[in-house]
């Protein structure tokens, strides 16, 4: 039997039926490494949540294996968990991506004040060992720079985790896929290829990034007016086609909002992105210039309330207004659950007299992951010997499985795991093993920690039904009720005339007290179930309606 | 000037920048005719709202004019507030559709008990009158059989509702849009268009529904077990088409789901609807057929979590269970908002071991509304003198204007307008005019009204940041404190703590009840507002978060 030592343990901890909060450990005896420590952004399931973190706790218990933390590429959904597994682990552990990635990540754990971290650089093609384990850098593109996949070498195996990628042969900045890293990296065995899902139910080949300049010189080449273009931040390559297509129209451009103001700095800074000083104006000096002299460029594409291109649209931005007969282009498609919000925006630009283009219309995006075809080359070009899909819906995995099989990999070799669920790498084959703690996290205001179903099947309620509290105050001394009977509704129609029913609410309440009273009942916890069921049945026969029941008895 | 007797007003109080809730009023002199009256489905800014429908208390306040309310169709964005508006005006009001959409809305007003309705039904090329008004009704094309555009003939022009509508070439029950009653009414001068902008954004034309046809046919000629269709229950062309791929793949169907039955129902009695009793099983005795012989026919293409295809992922439908490699067909695609409920019923499928085919691939479903070609095809064929975009948001109305544009329309005859803005038609020409009372009906529960802006914002704040009560009771005769502080928090993280954050919150509160008491304070309202800024601060504090603060004062 091949003892514990000598196995392999691939722990994926997030990424798997979702789209977001990608991590996964790597396991082999005394040592520990983890790809990726990403978040994910709530959706109507958890409202009022601010974060979702991957349930960690497996980490924090092996802490003492841990060699490092490598970061595939600088996107929150493969960065964000990391100030906060940082300081749970309460101990310096290497953090190793290349330039870019460290650069953003510096960043993040700066505003949590976490101090002198150990951030390491690695290298596009470049070759690092952390204990047993080697780990071999290969260039990818995706829609932020400096992406990597990467080999991971161990006694038992090599397995290859793509990161986020596409397969660009156009890219903007010329630094293709190291198809022959992969190749040759190949050559020598792939035991599992771990790849990205995102795209998979997407037929052919995503279009490369450069149809998108193409689309801006055309439209910024036309607009009469001022142009207002949104995109996410860390899309660099975005937002240097955005830029060199306002030089190239003879206009500055105008950076706004938090996240593109502090991304394209260090873009900048790090030598990602290419514009000139004199090519930039300030938010205030914005007024000064003719409007077609001027690009604003903007975060807002995913119709987020707070930001700048949703103040624009509602007008209330510090120094960007719209006129009628501007121009304002949306580069980026809604993620799901997204749709609303931006088409709120967008419909509220056309209101303001805006001229809209969006994805649907003129090619101002494409996606920065692999479609189905792009898929099968990965496939076709690793030969892997199994396969697990990994970021992405339960949907987008099964798409992906079923690529593998088309190009060849057996059904008994692919591996659709949950997460928290190990895959087993020894000599003698790959299964899947036992399930670790796994989850979510939340990260609520200051509070960070399981923070429970409770609270979110209460907020449920809340939102959909609203409360009723109910208030008595007993005097402890002979169990006898002491003044009025208070009723008060939040969140909760109570039919045409809201003081009638809160009266008749409150009737049928003191009546429930009048017989408990009888009773010589003085128990708080009866007499408070006793007024929920009363009030809840009340409300039932009259709203049809199930709020929130809050009996408070207090005691004198 | 003209007189206000001798003008149309036309009066959208529904359907302008949103999806649904369609409504307009058409007022001549002392005659005024409705055309539709539809409901909305709420999204996440209404949490716990049932169905939203147009404020119609303008023709509330005009009755006495009202000479009927013609449907185009028997969706619900076009009927659903009928039964609600019928017993509003408490008269008997005629109601004229065609012979199908009558069927169905028969069926609502028989559910909400109203009385013998005055029924009328119209045929697709016949002609009335109701008042000074004339309606020519032309057989078109749409997601649901029997819908009409209406001529509407007035003494001061000629205006074209469109409906909702796509021009089929190739329909599957051989009923093609009636191109030529189109072009002779147009021959004789449109004075207005009002058309469907939904597709406006899209290219091109929109596939024929015989497409969805041959995909069907050929999933279940090559499916080897079960089979289930989720579809919208009013597509009956939909239906027809699942009941023909079944029959001649040798399965029989089962139809589950109570809209999916109801409605089943109406289209076969009334002839819409062709399957022998020979070829339908029911729910219970499904278990009984093998697997291949099966095609389960059901609601809940919209991800609707009580709905037949939510319950067979869920694995608690009553009689269908999903065994592994059953193919289950999405035959829709996610109405905006409703992407991620569908996306979770579809993880759940794959999870369930099904093959899941929906709208993303194989042509399972297209679109029941006119693309960009078709609705430019529209504008040339009617050749209007002036055009008004409906049924549609705004970034949809003004995609729809630019087509208008594009073919010749003169700028100055495009009218975008608002819901509650009217658009009056004299012998000088077209303008937009006055604005009457409009907006938005809840219906909540029981409820209907204005429900108001005051309980949604509640359920936004309990949803998001739950609520902390705190009650006290207080001594009328002195002022004085009786007893302890209460203090309650639901739908909150209160820290690492919960019990601590309690108790902290209780001793602040007690101080500010001391420093008041000893200032001889006892007005309840300056206490509330005391205890309330004081937890407020509190609680942002520890836990960035400003959740409802209830402060209950006892008087004893």
């Amino acid at each position: 039997m091949t003892s514990r030592k000598n196995r392999l343990r691939v722990i994926p901890l997030g990424g798997l039926d979702e789209v977001g909060k990608n991590m996964t450990v790597f396991e082999y005896g005394d040592d520990m490494v983890v790809i990726d420590a990403g978040l994910m952004f709530p959706d109507d399931d958890h409202p009022g949540v601010d974060l979702l973190l991957p349930d960690y706790s497996y980490i924090l218990h092996h802490k003492e294996k841990l060699r490092g933390i490598i970061i595939t590429h600088g996107h929150e959904d493969h960065t964000g968990a990391l100030p906060y597994l940082l300081k749970d682990l309460g101990q310096s552990v290497p953090v190793l991506g290349t330039r870019l990635t460290l650069g953003l990540v510096k960043g993040k754990l700066e505003e949590h004040r976490i101090k002198q971290p150990k951030l390491r650089e690695i290298r596009p093609g470049g070759h690092i060992n952390l204990g047993q384990f080697g780990f071999d850098f290969i260039q990818m593109n995706h829609s932020i720079p400096d992406s990597v996949s990467i080999f991971v070498r161990t006694p038992v195996g090599t397995v290859l985790h793509t990161g986020d990628f596409k397969l660009d042969q156009t890219p903007i900045d010329g630094r293709s896929t190291d198809f022959a890293g992969l190749g040759r990296a190949a050559r020598q065995g792939v035991t599992l290829l771990m790849s990205d899902s995102t795209n998979a139910e997407s037929s052919g080949h995503t279009p490369s990034e450069a149809v998108v300049g193409e689309a801006l010189r055309e439209i910024f080449a036309t607009a009469r007016q001022r142009i207002v273009v949104a995109c996410f931040a860390s899309h660099i390559h975005r937002v240097q086609q955005v830029c060199d297509a306002a030089v190239a129209s003879g206009r500055r451009v105008v950076v706004t909002g938090r996240s593109m103001i502090n991304t394209t700095h260090i873009a900048r800074e790090l030598g990602y992105l290419h514009i000139d000083d004199a090519d930039l104006i300030d938010a205030y000096d914005v007024g000064d210039m003719p409007a077609e002299r001027v690009v604003v460029l903007c975060t807002g594409s995913q119709g987020e309330p707070l930001s700048a291109l949703a103040r624009i649209a509602n007008g209330d931005h510090r120094t960007v207004t719209i006129e009628r007969g501007d121009t304002v282009v949306i580069s980026a498609t809604p993620i799901p659950g997204n749709e609303k919000a931006v088409s709120r925006v967008v419909n509220r630009l056309y209101k303001a007299g805006a001229i809209v283009i969006h994805e649907a219309k003129r090619g101002v995006h494409v996606s920065g992951h692999a479609s189905a075809e792009e898929l099968k080359l990965m496939l076709n070009l690793i030969r892997p010997a199994n396969f697990m899909p990994i970021h992405g819906e339960t949907r987008h995995l099964h798409a992906h499985a079923d690529l593998a099989r088309s190009v060849g990999v057996s059904d008994e070799n692919v591996f659709i795991l949950e997460n928290g669920r190990c895959l087993e790498l020894s000599e003698r084959g790959v299964k899947p093993g036992e399930h670790v703690t796994s989850g979510v996290r939340y990260v609520d205001g200051l509070a960070v920690g399981d923070l429970g179903h409770l609270v979110l099947r209460d907020r449920q309620v809340l939102s959909s039904d609203g409360l009723v509290a109910i208030v008595v105050v007993v005097d402890t001394q002979d169990g006898s009720m002491v003044g009025e009977t208070e009723v008060l509704a939040r969140g909760l129609v109570l039919g045409a005339d809201t003081e009638d029913a809160i009266q008749s609410a409150r009737v049928r309440a003191d009546k429930v007290l009048a017989r408990l009273s009888s009773e010589r009942v003085t128990d708080p916890t009866v007499i408070k179930q006793a007024l929920r069921d009363s009030l809840s049945q009340y409300l039932w026969e009259t709203t049809r309606r199930r709020p929130m029941i809050i009996p408070i008895v207090m005691e004198v």
